[in-house]
């Protein structure tokens, strides 16, 4: 079957298991081949491939209401949906969401990107199906490795207090994004091991039929029944102690067992968790093989040798950078510790982590956690470096107050993909940080220019004694500049003029820096010669500098890859006011009041004006008003 | 004995059980005593006394860590540390922190406020202990509410999983704050009822020696075994299954029990959990028999009779009026719900829950969970109004960003205690939240002048149909103003003149309003005449209202009870940049960069210089500028 042509899920209503099976060949092979040249998140979705026909063929979409978490497992629910056709744009600016999208459909009724929300969510939409005397089914469909994030565990536990219509599908995958850790995960695996709920049952009752025939021998069958029990109960006990009917484990690439499961979950009054075991990367061999997670999400790749399409710039990537710079600072001092939510691959860890096992905590997906506890090892005089994501420590942002900022502790926050993240589109751009870290007492904030200086500032940072400092670093690559030997440490708050010029200036930082010497090269031509400035550091702000620099009247241009509101730019014009020179023409460009969208960084940047471009304009614009002054 | 004299938790070490009782008796004696004239968290130290003093006697603290969490609970341990002699200036303005503070005793080794992060800290402080070689203890004391914090939940899984020596006192109240809900709850409310673990396990013996006498009736004694084990299993198999050993659960007023049992958890290795029952308010009756979280926390009472020393004030209390105005409403419009998390009687949310039973929420300490669920429930055309202090929304602020305002949401957020609260101090001033929602797209934030204002915004946010809608109010009572009959939409964005003049604008909202009209009436009298604005709506700004005033050329201060960085001041001066208007003098006040610490919200904002007298010495500074230009 052309399964681009497919306009809604109505045709698998009366499908049998052949015809099933058959589509579900049909969409491995339509994603294996469409992602091979845009790149996506291929493990997950070949994973629950079964796992979505079963439950578009036995729900009624949209009005039962499906809830992907994390949603990058939703290509399958969007091929069925009547997006099939639009899988060449993915990812890509004005093409298909990598994430589920209401404006893309009436059957995405709930958005995602970041984890463990869908539960949440599902209450809301069951407490209103409720008042309203509906009668829709809820169905959230969470993976084993969101469901030890915090607010997840919150949401179970009050579902199953209210004891709401919920039908929770559990995506079991032995690995989500990195090898899950913790409790939950080895109960989750006890499940896996344990076969079915009633072959537990049935073994029980055999031996407790047996019971009256041992005579003497009671003690050690006494024993037994207590084993037999404990598998019986503990396999489904967490969450039936939780208010929820478990069902469950089924094999998620078997329609007999999922169809039947479903079905029965669809009879049972109260919230029902069935428990699904999936195959990440079902059906390609180089994602079904996968143990680190290099299939989870890709780029483009080759279908006949599962080789990754690589980009072809030879410097160093951000994260590595970061990450092997700690991991060489930790061999001289003992007091460094790498924590890392469920990223050690994307935080390039894996080097630190076969270095130094024992001073490496991957957590899981649980942010909350890992930025608190860095907290916690802090006062003990370690120094923690905490490997987050820009977008993910939005989630932690009352532990960095009221944990790190206020007691004033010495954590390094690695700050991962800051700015714009390209193809993941709205839900992970990394751009509010600045806005939300800059007013917090006792808090550094930095962004390097270069991997070199990158590699100094975390120096700088695993030096630092006196509180919380974060260092913002891009998605993808450096410059591929030299690389000093040395690593030195580079004064807090000291700015450095990169570009002489005397006619205005640019404040930047990061990766805006070439975007301000390209402006200022570009101005030379139009006769006006312009100051860049590498304003590496947000907070504090480099105010000697800056008070010379209102001193000779020059305007200012700001440039950063982050929220306007609040960010870098309005720290400029605050402190301007408050030294009294309010009056210094002052520009600022950054990131509008609106959610950025999915699509390449170049692109995006275009979109919304943050280009060497309109900062000769502004620039233009604005230089005049120093020579009519001066 | 004079308990404050204690110099440290030495005198524990030889005291047996009668000393110990008679010590609980005088600590219990001198708490009912001092916070009858302070006030303070009564209902919580008066159930940990016996608990707190066993912990001394058994652990070595500073040595062994302990860790209170949310920490209103740590009176007793300030007693047992030294400083019962400071009782007097309890919560007081540079007295006694109502909570566990470093800088007060070497004995506070982690500061609290907000709920559930003792567990992650107390990983990060073992992981250092063991990194290092050394031996301590560390013991997190965490309630029965604080459990069902998402980050708690995260940290007992990893915790679990690590298998790290951690010794978890589980204090278990029938009652925190508000009654808990949630699932987790009932288990340990069937904890609570169980009775002993060794007792069910010596009925299962009993019963399985039964077995082979009763013949024909082997199954329904299979049944009763099943039960029987169930409640065995169940008894510590939560905890159990996430890798803990769990003890208990033991009487939290029997030295007998506790002290057996807190020896016994230090021999144990691995994660250890001693389930603690208490009685909140024991030893004194009106808290004793609280039920509804009245003696929680109190300001000073009549020791005699119970009777709280209320205030003189008739005004209406902020969370009352925005809470039956939001039940007025709600009685026109069904799809009005309201979400607490864990705040019912906070809040004043009593007389909306017994009105519509099945539209109000508690979800117990979960402001994630409260916060994405407010946006499910948005998603399905419902209105709900979440209650929340602005201290606590720091919690779910990636759910505000993520879920919330990133699908334009219609939630309105009611931002409860916005401002300097007081007495709680540093870990409950909510004076961020205009910086960490100001630079969200689709947010609109504002704050009423006074009650009847604020009535009318509520119903401005429940009208208001374009995503989400926050209304910060402050903590205490309004004004006394007349209220109006009829409620009234406000325009969005939309200020307001409440004094003319024509020298210099102060621009400012809500509780500083009055401090503005002080100065202004202050300064007729030194020939100054100034405008005061109702800037009301922090996000959007009344664009137009600024371009014409900016025209006037007339110098501006604005005045917010918040940070200062990214707050209201900075949104005014980026507007003045970004309209070309930036030569225009503007001053802010605000809070500095700094925390606040605790003491009457009075002292404080004289201490920060957020005064009347302040406003008038910029006014003084900054209107000839005005005249010079004009």
């Amino acid at each position: 079957m052309d399964v681009s042509k497919i306009k809604d899920p109505s045709l698998l209503k009366g499908m049998g298991k052949e015809e099933l099976e058959s589509l579900s060949i049909d969409i491995r092979k339509f994603l294996i081949e469409k992602l091979s040249a845009t790149g996506g998140h291929i493990g997950p979705n070949l994973g629950v491939v079964e796992l979505t026909l079963a439950l578009h063929k036995h729900f009624d979409s949209p009005k039962d209401k499906f809830l992907w978490d994390v949603g990058h497992q939703s290509y399958v629910h969007k091929i069925l949906t009547g997006r099939g056709d639009q899988f060449d744009t993915l990812r890509q600016f004005k093409g298909l969401c990598g994430f589920p999208k209401m404006i893309e459909s009436k059957h995405d009724v709930w958005e995602t990107g970041h984890s463990s929300t869908s539960l949440s969510a599902a209450m809301g939409m069951a407490i209103a199906r409720d008042i309203k005397g509906d009668s829709n089914y809820v169905v959230p469909i969470i993976g084993d490795g969101a469901l030890t994030g915090g607010m997840a565990l919150e949401a179970l536990n009050h579902i199953g207090h209210e004891k709401k219509d919920i039908t929770v599908i559990l995506n079991d995958n032995e690995m989500s994004i990195a090898p899950n850790v913790g409790a939950l995960h080895s109960v989750l695996g006890r499940l896996r091991t344990a076969g079915k709920y009633n072959w537990v049952k049935d073994e029980l009752e055999y031996l407790l039929k047996k019971i009256p025939a041992v005579g003497g021998k009671l003690a050690s069958t006494a024993e037994r029944v207590k084993d037999s029990l404990k598998y019986l109960l503990v396999s489904g006990v967490f969450f039936e102690e939780l208010g929820f009917t478990y069902l469950g484990p089924v094999d998620g690439h078997n329609f007999d067992e999922l169809e039947e499961n479903i079905q029965y979950a669809k009879k049972t009054k109260g919230p029902v968790l069935l428990h699904v075991i999936t195959k990440k990367g079902k059906g390609f061999d180089p994602a079904e093989t996968d143990t680190v997670g290099t299939w989870h999400g890709t780029g483009p790749y080759k279908i006949d040798t599962g080789d990754l399409i690589k980009s072809t710039t030879t410097a160093p990537g951000w994260s590595a950078l970061v990450s092997e710079t700690v991991r060489r600072l930790a061999r001289e001092d003992e007091r460094i510790v790498a924590v890392t939510p469920a990223m050690p691959v994307g935080s390039k860890l894996e080097g630190f982590a076969s270095e130094f096992p024992d001073r490496m905590f991957d957590v899981g997906i649980a942010e909350q956690h890992a930025t608190t506890m860095s907290a916690g090892l802090a006062t003990q005089n370690m120094k923690p470096f905490l490997a987050i994501y820009s977008t993910f420590l939005q989630r932690a942002y009352d532990q960095v107050v009221h944990d790190i900022c206020r007691q004033k502790l010495n954590v390094f926050i690695g700050v991962d993909r800051a700015g714009i993240v390209g193809a993941d589109g709205e839900t992970h751009q990394g751009v509010f940080d600045i806005a939300f870290l800059r007013h917090l007492p006792n808090m550094v904030v930095m962004m390097p220019k270069d991997e070199n200086e990158g590699q100094h500032m975390v120096k700088t940072a695993i030096a630092y004694e006196d509180g919380p400092i974060a260092m913002r670093f891009p998605r993808g690559n450096g410059l591929g500049v030299a690389m000093d030997k040395e690593l030195k440490q580079i004064p807090i708050g000291s700015w450095e003029v990169i570009r002489e010029g005397s006619d205005a200036v640019i404040l930047t930082f990061g990766t805006t820096i070439t975007l301000a010497l390209s402006a200022a090269e570009k101005l030379v031509s139009k006769g006006v010669s312009v100051r860049v400035v590498n304003a590496r550091f947000i907070k504090p702000l480099d105010e000697a500098m800056l008070k010379d620099l209102f001193a000779e009247g020059l305007p200012v241009l700001t440039i950063e890859e982050a929220v306007l509101q609040g960010g870098f730019g309005s720290a400029v014009i605050e402190f301007a006011h408050d030294s009294e020179m309010g009056h210094i023409r002052i520009e600022r460009m950054g990131i509008p009041d609106q959610f950025i969208e999915h699509g390449s960084v170049d692109k995006l940047l275009d979109e919304i004006n943050l280009t060497d471009d309109r900062a000769v304009e502004i620039i233009q614009a604005i230089a005049p008003i120093k020579q009519q002054r001066a």
